[in-house]
């Protein structure tokens, strides 16, 4: 019969031979074996989809998202932030209080500190992400810094403990998620308490009404569902602090707190995906290739593409940054023409610091900043 | 040092000894193992979480998403539908003039026809769901009858095709996303052009600006990305249509075609998570279990529970249904006693279809509605 006249198709419609199949790797780790428990895990939580780079900022419903327990039934009515512990002034406020504050908006890129997990080799047992889970939205809210100095943190207060409203068990323990910051860092201009994203009240997913946003760090520190702020005296030992998001060598090992994102660097597939395998298929002729590049304090100084799985590098062209701690865009043209090819992109900060092509292994598979690779072919 | 003050604790705080590690299946299928391909599909495409089966209507940034290969970037100046084949007067129609069409706004319930997949053991190599491929939503259109009785079908005309802005490779075969429906289906008074989702105009992800809406079929013939209508006067030999989505028993057998969605329940894990397993944790006394159920084009008729893997089953109580071809909500009254239960539930239509217990095999892992599973610790 005939078919009816779909738009112009990106590659001449036919019969393609040599796919790879599944299990041979397809650019990704095929030795490697997943867990059902991995599998649930990847299906409530998401990644964006690599194409949705496309947009210098994520629509909501697209970004990234990590729950570590449950998305919590937050009544309204009964919400409010204490800010307790080692202040002059204990406080109360209600959402409406937050929101009568000083409001900024701000672009911020974040990133799960566990991204590039299941590519390490062995792995940790926890979301298996492969290199998805970054995304970047316009983030409104308070400084954090106004509602602590109108409470008047207490003279020798050492962390401010963040506590949201969801519960559940990890490593035995019965807990709320909690996360700390030295006071020093809370006492940033560029730390918020955040009520909106991109001008809509949070998602119930992303932690309404209220969460942190700390710009720079891997997102496991702004904390969702945000209900009580407690300024201590001493250092914070919450699971969440002490026995997780560690850079460490065994299960023993406390090893350094995970913090800063590490720079990082991701290409929009091009061309269009086998159903599968998403091994990406390309007419010959010229492509732009695009992506983005972040890193969490710094800026990025160079982005490198390579065609030949990391061998060959040629710099990309990079956009003009955002106006604020937001991924930055590059461009890199090529002359496609027909074969096989393993597309990378790396990226190399400020500071000097490149990504590495191989893994940097740690026993939690925190921080993986290893390149992408994406199998291409062109066909004639 | 002093934790701050949070929220009540759902489970006292405190040490849970015996949990299930990983690999011990947890209630799910600990023999199996899956591929890197399939964990890259699994964060790509999203699973309803199941906590948000609360919402009789799913906020759209949690609704479930399964994008056969790429998100297109629609350019919406550039897009039209296009009504052509066998018709009296083909039409091209922007989004203005869908728009001012006779609008009518009904909740739909969802569901990927491959839900409950990776639940099947030997299981077809594609999408991984356990189970949470479902959601409902509020959607906003124009009676697709209309539209196709202003271009005139002409006699003799069998088949609708409709095809998508999205382009891929299944089976080798270059092609962009396209089903079609049978001309006695497609004039149905309930299918529909839809352009909104809760209200507000589509997201990207699910098929801005336009997609088709066939209530009470598995969601692979609603269209995302709408872009072609036509009107056809043989049956259409698509890959979408003869290859996928079949219930056939292996490779070479065409098997028959998967349609209207079976019965299907499912519970809100009760209690709190522990993080990996997403086994629950549970206090003893009273618990309201609370989910729902969901069928084609029958209704619900009951809705049962098991506390014990599935050899007692009590009734469940439901709610009152939406006003539309959506799930129902129904609750059971448990009293929770220290130990270790393994929930299930089970619905039954009005024709007196019943999910079943085990797997009802079919080599493309189509249309599974065994009964799920959930494992819960009550501790004292």
């Amino acid at each position: 019969m005939t078919r009816p006249p779909p738009s112009t198709p990106p590659v001449a419609t036919r019969e393609i031979s040599g796919l790879p199949t599944v299990g041979d790797g397809s650019g990704l780790s095929p030795d490697n074996r997943y867990y059902p428990e991995e599998i649930q895990l990847a299906l409530r939580n998401r990644g964006l989809p690599l194409e949705a780079l496309r947009y210098p900022v994520t629509p909501a419903g697209l970004h990234y998202l990590l729950v570590h327990f449950d998305i919590p039934a937050v009544e309204t009515g009964r919400w409010q932030l204490t800010v307790g512990g080692q202040v002059a002034r204990p406080l109360q406020l209600s959402l409406a209080d937050i929101k009568a504050r000083r409001a900024v908006t701000v672009p911020v890129t974040m990133e799960c500190a566990g991204n590039g997990r299941a590519r390490l080799s062995p792995r940790s047992l926890s979301q298996p992400w492969l290199c998805e889970a970054v995304s970047t939205a316009q983030w409104t809210g308070t400084p954090l810094r106004g509602v602590l100095e109108e409470a008047g943190i207490v003279e020798g207060a050492e962390e401010i403990v963040f506590t949201g409203e969801d519960w559940g068990v990890q490593g035995g323990e019965v807990q709320p998620y909690q996360r700390s910051l030295t006071v020093t860092e809370a006492l940033r201009d560029d730390v918020l308490l955040v009520y909106a994203m991109n001008g809509e009240p949070l998602p119930a997913q992303h932690g309404y009404p209220l969460r942190l946003l700390v710009p720079g760090w891997y997102g496991m520190t702004s904390v969702k569902w945000l209900t009580a702020i407690e300024v201590s005296a001493e250092p914070f030992d919450g699971f969440q602090m002490v026995k997780s998001y560690r850079d460490s060598l065994d299960a023993e090992d406390p090893g350094l707190p995970i913090s800063l994102i590490r720079p990082k660097s991701l290409v929009i597939p091009p061309g269009i995906p086998d159903f599968v395998t998403r091994v990406r298929i390309l007419s010959p002729g010229p492509v732009t290739l695009q992506g983005r590049a972040w890193v969490g304090r710094a800026d990025i100084a160079t982005v490198e593409v390579s065609l030949d799985g990391g061998t060959l590098w040629r710099d990309a062209e990079l956009e003009a940054p955002m106006h604020g701690p937001a991924w930055r865009g590059w461009t890199y043209r090529w002359e496609a023409k027909p074969g096989r090819y393993t597309l990378c992109v790396r990226a190399t900060d400020t500071t000097g610091e490149t990504q590495p092509f191989g893994q940097r292994w740690n026993y939690q598979g925190m921080g993986n900043n290893m390149v992408q690779r994406v199998e291409v072919m062109v066909v004639p």
